[in-house]
């Protein structure tokens, strides 16, 4: 099992007096984050959460699932933000594993879409996960509004109780109340982490564990990044050396990060990835701005700009080793398209060495580029991964002077929004 | 039927002076298109081709479709960039309007991919349109060799001639060359319309009329837009107006567009428009940064970084007045969640509330906005919108002093990755 980081195709664009400099800075980072120091002390319960976790408790969602698994032919998650992104993130990038399928809703106010999912519904046993810290984000709450009359159609108040799960605040807020009122299981979300950073709390495990996911080896996975990245040594711990890279590009005006995906089910990460860096460090009038593309389908698509266009970007190349399916090149008879070349060898060959074409034709044209390699797509790499990017992104963040944990711009739209609306 | 354009959201950012001084460079670059000026002489075939083809070419492609749609359950359609962005964007604008489920390969190279969509055929009587100008694009070509092979142990080679058609260069190239040597039925792409600009040829027309879209209803949109942005006057050319406005943002410094779409299913127009802006504007080290988010999910992901975030990005909104499905939201008895305000209420009537808020906190916030506003989301409309973009990138490029319709960077990758694969 392993991630490696790659920062070759940095060369020339930060240089051994950058790095230098930043080393302090980021032992000053790593000091503020393990000492809980200022600002960070209500907002690091996700710093050491994998080691935490008990095994029992992973057990229990286990038996929980094999319950609902019995009695259920889908599950319909309800969430936004971080209460979605991880959760669909990981769906897709274990989409072999699944012993029920998901649908998704709650995370948009489109009627044609939540019309569509609940057609789709119709003639299944499903069970419900809501999760909402607060029970009262507008996205959510209608679509659990609405669920809820198309489940109170097909099912008894009692059979209810079996079907919906809430994951939402141990104590207080609406959903908290609804629960408890209607007799819902509920699993808590800890106080101290914040939504973006909750994919490795019931917020994620409980969905996950319903469809049947390896959440063991998914923790596991994240223990293993917890260890790995809490080491200081800036040449042992990849996690810094990625936030240090990005806030060294970022103060040489490049501006926006482009996480390039070589696999279409991966998109999703490339989303909830884009929610953690952007709500993280978008603040105070700052930030990279983080935009995902998914290779080779965008090379046609963002290619040109990249090549050539405002030389304002670096990238992020996430590769896998191995993968799971494989597809062989037939040979023809004839070759009119001149690929006999590859024929007979597996179609991620190709793609491997469209990666190496790309990360050095955008170096040369201007583009810094670091690659995030994987040795297979299984539950336990990604919760690796996905430990990686919050470890990264907090340190960048302090990096940056910032607060990586709060959001106060969100409420901007949604207090004027709630105000059209009436709400008060 | 109609387009809105609005920019109110621009005030402050853009002056009557700016204005003033891009009019005359609006008639140059207007003068140019039309009168078909130097470089772009052979780049041009989209400008006035909605009005060029023929009704009776729609009705043949009708009863193409017919006859497949008989004889199939599901298309499949393979082809990368122009020739997959658009017609997946039409596609899933007009979901509801399908005769045959769709599947897309052809635009990666994963392996895991391309053997799901092969799993999920396997069943299925199928029919394969491949779609490449020069039939020697790595992608479609790999896929199209394996789908080959997939179809020969299902069908004869008599029944293959009315399962695969080729949409190709009129005389030359590989895909031609097997289409005659194969008996495969053909349809031409025009030597003058760039991928990108090539939703309304062949290349998606032909897969969009199998689907089951009303196309003819698509090209009507498309002609009723060509009419009326052709139109010099830039108060009555909306197009113009769009092209202007992100120019001058981008010589204010604001160097990323977003465009906010609040629709699930719009996902793709906006895949579509990146590759149409980012391809067209993106050289010479110049070109506005395109990303595309869906609102409101992605107001909980990048939504902290457009209110405080790095001050250089501007917006632009996509809404559409009349959807298709009502979702009626729930009263509840005990009002936990505070949402009874808009009990009885639509949940795209919150949708909008939501677009109004959100236009108004990040103008407020320092990121200027246009919105883009349809009707409704039928053919129509869809025809119209495309070629609004097209019609409004061309100019923007000719702005920038670039040509819109070339694409010199996207070979410096494929050199490299030909070179790697040992390709003559």
């Amino acid at each position: 099992m392993s991630i490696t980081f790659n920062r070759d195709n940095l060369k020339g664009f930060i240089v051994k007096k950058d790095w230098d400099k930043i080393v302090p800075e980021l032992k000053k980072a790593h000091q503020a984050l393990e000492k809980k120091k200022g600002l960070f002390k209500k907002s690091l319960g996700w710093l050491h959460l994998p080691s935490q976790i008990p095994d029992s408790f992973l057990e229990e969602l286990q038996k929980l699932a094999r319950e609902i698994q019995d009695h259920s032919e889908a599950l319909l998650t309800i969430g936004i933000g971080g209460s979605y992104l991880g959760i669909r993130a990981a769906m897709d990038f274990l989409t072999d594993d699944h012993k029920l399928p998901v649908y998704y809703t709650g995370h948009h106010l489109s009627s044609d879409d939540l019309y569509r999912v609940l057609e789709n519904l119709k003639e299944k046993r499903v069970t419900v996960t809501v999760i909402s810290k607060s029970g009262t984000t507008t996205e959510p709450v209608l679509a659990f509004r609405v669920v809820k009359q198309f489940l109170k159609e097909r099912y008894s108040q009692q059979q209810l109780k079996g079907r919906i799960i809430c994951i939402t605040d141990q104590k207080r807020g609406a959903l908290r109340q609804i629960a408890e009122k209607e007799g819902y299981r509920t699993f808590p979300i800890p106080d101290d982490v914040g939504g973006r950073f909750s994919v490795l709390t019931s917020a994620g495990l409980v969905p996950l564990a319903i469809a049947g996911v390896d959440i063991q080896g998914f923790i596991e996975g994240a223990r293993k990044a917890e260890s790995e990245y809490t080491v200081m040594d800036v040449d042992q711990n990849s996690a810094y050396q990625y936030a240090a890279s990005r806030y060294l590009l970022y103060k040489k005006k490049k501006g926006i990060e482009v996480l390039s995906i070589f696999y279409p089910n991966l998109f999703y990460l490339g989303e909830w990835w884009k929610q953690l860096f952007a709500e993280s460090e978008g603040k105070d009038g700052q930030g990279v701005f983080p935009s995902s593309l998914v290779f080779t389908t965008d090379l046609h698509s963002l290619g040109q700009f990249l090549q050539q266009g405002t030389r304002n970007i670096f990238e992020t190349f996430l590769l896998i080793d191995k993968l799971q399916r494989p597809i062989t090149i037939p040979r023809q008879e004839e070759d009119f398209d001149g690929f006999n070349c590859v024929a007979d060898k597996d179609l991620d060959f190709v793609n491997k060495k469209a990666y190496e074409a790309t990360a050095m034709a955008h170096f040369e044209g201007g583009v810094p580029n670091m690659t995030i390699q994987l040795c297979q797509a299984d539950a336990l790499h990604l919760g690796h991964l996905f430990y990686f990017f919050e470890k990264a992104v907090a340190v960048s963040g302090c990096l940056l002077g910032i607060n990586p944990f709060d959001q106060p711009g969100v409420e901007a739209y949604k207090k004027k929004m709630l105000r059209l609306l009436g709400k008060s």
